[in-house]
């Protein structure tokens, strides 16, 4: 019955971590429809998850519901919040201002509670002074170490062409950002002190393949 | 030793396909490497996976090992390409385009083996009959069941506002798409016979959060 969370001593797996994400939204809508109580088994129905999956994954951080009862929704979801990190504000910086990086700029979700956009550079000087969508104005990549010290950015975010990918973790990481999310396809060699995540958003269409070849099984899995 | 593999009648859950996506990034680089055998032990240290669940996740779909021997790479990585449904075309139509739309029609991956990009639409008379850099032109939006139908299109991706998804997706459904992948911030109200797949970025930002939070595990954790 303690809700306090703690830090577990072994590893966790990205996997657990994401779907502790998908679990705040969960919960989150469900705070907006005035649900104050779930069991892990209506969770799961109720969003297609695995409520064995649910406990085990909750269970690395402390014990949150009540046997017979449930979670009680508001306080997962801000135990969520807090494990995640999200009560805290997370700087995020941009390089690259070409089309995907103008598009993250002003992407919802990358300037909401717990994250906040404060540069977007590029090397191209007919970029440099221009102002995006998101009300950003396109700064220097020449000036990301003082950009990130003054601004104090935890997270940068790779938006450049694959072949000035490594050049760009680097310099991130040389200025003391702590978490890298790379967008450029390409396989950077990171750093035992930095967090690296690549993004590949053709895992996604290969998903939508495979439900392809397997059409009259869509209905029973979506 | 059957090296045929076969549908499974339960359900697959979509993080076991998104594996099946990792692990055929895996073969592909151990193939480039001229590496022919691997056990899944060896496969879960070098890419930092977990051997139990790869034995798990491709007995869904038969028996691709040989006990005491590993998997066969080149043929392993056909196997799960012929599983993804990747041996077959499959043709992708983006609606609106705007930096996101134009970013992805682009995007190595959105193109390459697999998938094909034939239309990019927008509603936008001042974006209509513009080339974006993959080389497509922009259509009218108001002609998609015509290039849905004309060129064979099985997944539409949505890449408008939150207030215009909805619409889109109905549209893409009416003009018989059987998979969309969904980057608009909103809920949609999906089909059962048409597979939707909602790509949320903000998700792979909240996990480096998480790493931020808990930094001096991160060493051993990625």
């Amino acid at each position: 019955m303690a809700f306090k969370y703690y830090i577990p001593a072994e590893s966790i797996s990205e996997l657990t971590i994401n779907r502790l994400s998908v679990y705040l939204r969960c919960l989150q809508q469900l705070e907006n429809e005035n649900t104050t109580t779930i069991s892990s088994q209506e969770l799961a129905e109720r969003f297609h998850l695995n409520s064995a999956q649910i406990r085990k994954d909750l269970a690395y951080f402390g014990e949150f519901g009540t046997r017979g009862v449930g979670y009680n929704v508001p306080k997962l979801r801000e135990h969520l919040v807090n494990i995640l990190g999200l009560n805290e504000e997370r700087r995020v910086l941009l390089v690259g201002a070409g089309n995907l990086g103008t598009a993250l700029s002003h992407y919802s979700g990358f300037n909401t509670r717990g994250f906040r956009m404060v540069a977007i550079l590029d090397a191209d000087p007919h970029k440099i002074g221009k102002r995006v969508p998101g009300g950003l104005t396109v700064e220097d990549v020449a000036e990301l170490p003082r950009i990130v010290k003054e601004r104090k950015v935890h997270i940068g975010v790779i938006t450049v062409p694959a072949t000035s990918a490594q050049k760009v973790f680097d310099q991130l990481v040389a200025a003391g950002v702590q978490a890298v999310l790379n967008f450029a396809p390409a396989q950077l060699k990171g750093h035992p002190e930095v967090k690296l995540k690549h993004v590949d958003l053709k895992i996604s269409l290969e998903l939508l393949s495979f439900f392809l070849g397997h059409a009259s099984r869509i209905a029973s899995m979506s």
